[in-house]
């Protein structure tokens, strides 16, 4: 496919972020677009009126997913798929997320004009939720479409100021009907578009990541329980440091995470010491442990060994140990075939990229688990995201766009993915 | 000096402590009293009370230390003094300061009642502050008969109801007047009695603490300055985590104490990550360091090696460090003498005693500096102190009080101490 100078892909993509980007930004930069909140709700209608005035057949679903799509010729054949989430963190970037569903847009558009109906349908989705940043629940767009949201774990749910989840949705107009109400069964192959979110394509001087897997991860609290004593009177001998034994297990979590090797990535982020006093030895530390890695028998036995090590490591000491896995999550696969397209898309076009796996967490990981699915990364300058500093180059975003345009094609205007 | 069990030293001890805990004690056990406050005015006033009705000759001097004195029948011979603190921390026990005013009563009231007057004045002092619980100023008491206390501190100090220094002591009854007003030149010799805070005594299975310096001691705030990074898209190589250095940091200050060996002691108490999140590489940890041992070039040693360690460590790890010493100490000898007289009594009352430092900073560490001074420990419960599980077995009062009453009867019943 050849690209005119004159498309503008990535200043239309520009324009149309910082149009929609309207909906729940903030003063100091960047954005907060939190579920079912009348910025959300705004975004979403912005998205469809703009879609309604490119000749998009628009309409949302009982859980506020909207569709924007272009009937394929061949009307027995099933839909190609692309998107992302329409909701941010707080204080987060105008690109995680609703750079994919403005992409998406853009693509088919270009597509549309270019080229007329595709064989397939072309369907761009704006998922309502991903991130869990108003209610403690994730992936709630994409899940309801393939039936494996859980109503029953939403009903009880509320926001920081004690709002129902349902009460906002239905603030919304939307109504949570039943699981299967939702559920698309026509979908062909799905797609999305998403800035890395980290700084690899940066550092490696790469433009586009082409998405094998999206990482399993496991993430603990581990708990350290000595002795609080005095830091004056309490010789060494005569102490149960939780600090020490906890600041040696971590530098052997480190250790043993190096000596695994790439692209095993082990993070101790959160460190709680009681009471967290100068001249008290602490009694007790409480830590956590996130461990991700493409593969989830890797992740199983890195994650014993470590547990094996930190109970070696509280006996030596004679402290009490307590290890809690509250999070166990396989990895998710891409499907070859997309990631052979993309690939070839990349090589077509002179584009620099790396097939990479997602060390964060998207909605094709939810996708994936029906339907065949492929991602496409853009880079993160400095590797920021969740931040309004989150930022990619024009350029990036242009060369993003043009790989989906190509990848969409591929699938809806050719019948060569069966 | 043959006792009898009828004196029920420890017994009296303990009604007396009971009684005067009235003022400040709370509901769950333990007490607060903090400087210039109605328990704290009322703690003096029972003191001084129950001193007088003892015989003794009682005053306040302009800041509130307490004074209760029997006096020598060589008037041109100089003061014997005992005694300690009568404010606690927020929340602590009822031993620790008030024991040393309550045996030094009991003690000279021991010996005026059984050997009549002494040669030298016996005089207790119940300091008006040694904590700094209630505002930022630590051994207000002590200081201020040695003119060392700084008048220009405490006029800007409030607690942290914003209630001025100056204001409180007034509300008291007491008003500062000049360093040079308070100044005692007629003490001869001191002797502090506490609880040791510490759990060596018990370990060591000893009844009595032979004190022969307060440690000197080092306090400092180091800060690394890594880089806060997506935990699952940030692969290890390209991470700057300070928690990883900083967990190597301070194992390395374990390894080190220990190879420096008794009695150094180091402890990492307070430890804050930014931003302490579960799925963030830690961008920035800033810890405490707390060094303490009986000999300055030691502390001076070890905190050198600590210090290029650290810079070390950080240079390796490409991530910046900051060292910010805030506390410097030195170490306070008691005087030999009394450390040999002491260790005598206990000898003499088959008493099981170990001669060591206190970790811990005592009123005794002002006084020394001018006057000739001796400490006594009894043993801490668990080592358990500033707490209102702070406690001391009722038999290791009574003994603690009776190696008072030989150590001040030999000071001045005799006129040996020169």
């Amino acid at each position: 496919m050849k690209f005119d100078k004159k498309d503008n892909l990535g200043r239309k993509a520009t324009e149309l972020l910082n149009e929609v980007s309207a909906f729940g930004e903030l003063d100091e930069g960047g954005m907060s677009r939190l579920l079912y909140t009348p910025e959300w709700l705004g975004a979403q209608n912005f998205l469809k009126e703009y879609m309604d005035n490119k000749g998009f057949t628009t309409y949302f679903d009982n859980v506020g997913n909207l569709y924007g799509k272009i009937e394929g010729t061949n009307c027995s054949d099933k839909t190609v798929l692309t998107g992302s989430h329409v909701d941010s963190v707080k204080n987060g970037g105008i690109l995680d997320g609703q750079f994919g569903i403005i992409a998406g847009i853009i693509a088919i558009n270009y597509l549309y004009e270019k080229y007329g109906s595709p064989i397939r349908t072309l369907e761009v989705v704006s998922f309502a939720e991903e991130e869990g940043s108003r209610f403690p629940y994730t992936f709630w767009g994409s899940k309801n479409i393939f039936g494996i949201a859980n109503r029953n774990d939403v009903i009880g749910i509320h926001d920081e100021n004690m709002v129902p989840f349902s009460e906002a949705m239905k603030k919304c107009g939307f109504n949570f009907k039943s699981n299967d109400s939702l559920r698309r069964n026509d979908i062909k192959v799905f797609v999305e578009l998403h800035v890395e979110q980290g700084n690899v394509l940066e550092l490696e001087e790469k433009n586009i990541g082409v998405v094998t897997a999206v990482v399993g991860q496991r993430r603990f609290s581990i708990k350290v329980v000595g002795q609080a004593n005095h830091a004056g009177t309490t010789p060494l001998k005569y102490r149960k440091d939780a600090m020490s034994v906890s600041s040696k297990i971590i530098n052997r979590i480190n250790d043993m995470a190096w000596d695994y090797g790439e692209p095993l990535v082990a993070t101790v982020g959160r460190v709680e010491l009681t009471p967290n006093i100068v001249n008290v030895v602490p009694g007790e530390v409480e830590f956590t442990l996130d461990v991700r890695h493409p593969q989830g028998d890797v992740i199983k036995e890195f994650t014993q060994d470590i547990k094996k090590m930190i109970e070696e490591e509280g006996i030596r000491a004679g402290v009490d140990t307590n290890i809690d896995m509250w999070m166990d999550e396989d990895p998710v696969y891409m499907d070859s075939r997309m990631v052979d397209i993309i690939e070839e898309k990349c090589k077509d076009n002179s584009v620099e990229y790396k097939v990479m796996h997602s060390g964060a967490g998207h909605d094709a990981q939810i996708v994936a688990q029906f339907v065949p699915t492929g991602m496409i990364f853009v880079p993160s300058k400095n590797g920021i995201s969740h931040s309004p500093d989150e930022f990619t180059y024009e350029a990036d975003l242009e060369r993003g766009i043009k790989i989906l345009i190509e990848t969409l094609y591929e699938l809806a205007y050719k019948e060569t993915f069966k």
